[in-house]
């Protein structure tokens, strides 16, 4: 455990108005636009520290890229294996689609079985540096199943609220790890609301999405891996199913990241959110030309991850879709069950709802010309259809 | 896809009468001895061609060790991402326990959340090279899911005969993946012996644990990966879950073959099978001293993947584990439970029953002082909790 890489971490930032936020305090989001808060790295001088070739002889999972993530003492570095998912060609899929360079990064071979684990191993490992000692979180499932993993590896006890018709796996991986789990009648911004009361009344951390600034952190890693697995070019397009937006987000952070340390180059993905058509809000807001996106009424999907009705980095994915000539687009829940099955049966990747919800998505994109043939396209899978039996 | 490893595999062979068979045709078990075949290579050869290191430079997964595996083409080398699973402290059990050196392999990290992709990947890659179209299988749970999903990924059919009352998620993966399931009064040998009129009626390639050479294969880069990891010194001791015993005889196999190619020592772990006092034919032989398994009656444990009474290969599991001056334990479903709660609230690993039954049997072994408090432990968890609910 000697020479491990260290931090490159120097403050906070408000997108919106550039106030600098210390790192090394406990922070949430700014206050004054309620904004997420988004983390700074010293990368002109990681650029005369590293070359880009050492990470990927480091032993695997997201902590390699310790130099550009913020956790400063490698003790607080909480690990269960997460990241340094597959990277999966689909070439059946892709032939069908007539399609030559179709992949899927499958965010399952997490720890929880999810995506999920990345922004919380993050978000935990950093708040228990800066002495937090007690979580809460409102989820929509997964969410809740990674906080209580890394807070149970931890010691640190932790509170989740969910709806109460989320995925019975959720509510049992929760309980499993001794996390304190209350079910609530409503959404996740129902949750949000009993999460934050709570929150409020007895000092514990909310993890919620982006309502502090390293979730985000955690998830920009499967940027930095795509950018590595490619050979630091980045494919054409990207499909990733949008509830909250953290990862879509955290990958656009990561890319600005890599260009600016001179390890790609100005290319970019065109950025897809793929939404159910029962709760589309950033849909709504991208085809309105929208800078923010309204709270959507009655939400409801089978893709409970999807279920989000207000996006709190709303700003921040529509900047990022549209900076990066992407799009938005709303699919079924009939879709997406076929979806499913096509790749299960068709690539043997039995896929959630919400990852399969990106090869919906891509069926609209190719019938309507907007991918090309030729072009690099990466879905996300984003957890376990095991997950949602 | 250029300059991809070669196969190194020369012959199969019978370890209880030493014939030799011809690794490129669909072979089965030795008609003599009804033993296993254990696949050889030429490892004189690959000793002066590679050095140890070169494995570790290689994109992840199991297939970059590919000299010791049995495919010889690359374009059959199926892939989801299996291998390469995390090695995790578990700091506070072995404190609990007084341990300097306690880890799990965590193998819920595979595609189809269990251990058993790595063998069906090796088994189903190699046989579809070697020309079979069509598989079958008897699976206590997990095996069916793997076998379901690599077949799908080629597009081959697969036939699953499972008991009545495996875990729902092994029936829901098997059928989401498209493959025939099978439902049996009974347990895995009752449906192994329906599995296998059929293969003989049909033609179907009968991928019974040991009945093909294979999946061994695939398990066997578990301890490679091991090796590996502690720097080319294998640890004093290896729990490992013991159904059908392959991936306790694959690692013994990758011992001996690392030793060949002078990569490690002579030094070996003791290993040590934990089975469910429910159905413990292979501890029941190791304390009488047998070179056989008698088959187990009425067999019943939670653990579904441990419900295994008859051992095919039970004179290589009962060597390997004499050879080692290991042991052989058994565990009760409430001790099982109990583990599971421990890992999953001390450590935020929700394993599989199976995998917990490990912690279980490491209690008793610190009891009875026949593991030392400063000795290097590895439990192996072999799926994911989640598969169980």
């Amino acid at each position: 455990m000697t020479n491990l890489p260290k931090s490159y971490l120097t403050h906070l930032e408000c997108p919106e108005c550039g106030r600098r936020f210390d790192a090394d305090q406990v922070q949430t989001y700014c206050p004054d636009c309620r904004s997420p808060l988004m983390a700074r790295y010293d990368l002109a001088r990681l650029r005369g520290d590293a070359t880009r070739e050492q990470f990927g002889q480091r032993p695997r999972g997201m902590w390699r890229w310790a130099e550009l993530l913020p956790v400063r003492d490698p003790r607080y570095r909480l690990t269960l294996g997460e990241g340094d998912t597959p990277l999966l060609p689909l070439a059946r899929t892709g032939a069908a689609l007539g399609m030559d360079a179709l992949f899927v990064k499958d965010e399952a071979l997490n720890p929880t079985g999810s995506f999920k684990a990345r922004g919380l191993c993050a978000a935990v490992s950093r708040a228990l540096e800066l002495g937090v000692r007690e979580f809460v979180i409102p989820t929509a499932g997964n969410a809740g199943g990674a906080l209580a993993a890394y807070a149970g590896r931890a010691g640190a006890p932790a509170h989740i609220y969910m709806p109460a018709d989320t995925p019975r796996a959720n509510q049992i991986e929760v309980q499993a790890a001794g996390a304190d789990l209350h079910l609530v009648n409503g959404l996740i911004n129902d949750a949000a609301r009993e999460a934050g009361a709570e929150a409020a009344a007895r000092g514990w951390f909310d993890v919620s999405t982006f309502k502090e600034p390293y979730r985000c952190e955690g998830k920009k890693t499967m940027g930095l891996e795509l950018a590595e697995a490619f050979g630091w070019r980045l494919p054409d397009v990207i499909l990733y199913p949008t509830g909250g937006g953290t990862g879509l987000v955290g990958m656009w952070k990561a890319f600005a990241e890599l260009e600016a340390l001179g390890w790609i180059g100005s290319q970019r993905p065109r950025m897809v959110s793929v939404q159910a058509d029962g709760c589309a809000p950033i849909v709504r807001a991208f085809q309105q030309g929208a800078p923010r996106a309204e709270a959507w009424q009655n939400a409801h999907t089978l893709a409970s991850g999807l279920r989000v009705p207000a996006v709190f980095a709303d700003r921040q994915v529509l900047q990022a879709l549209r900076e990066s000539n992407g799009t938005a687009l709303a699919v079924s829940d009939e879709d997406i069950t076929a979806a499913q099955s096509e790749l299960a049966r068709g690539e043997g990747i039995f896929a959630a709802p919400e990852g399969a919800a990106t090869l919906a998505g891509l069926h609209q994109l190719r019938q309507s010309g907007w991918i090309a043939a030729h072009e690099t396209v990466v879905l996300f899978n984003t957890g376990s259809g095991l997950k949602y039996i």
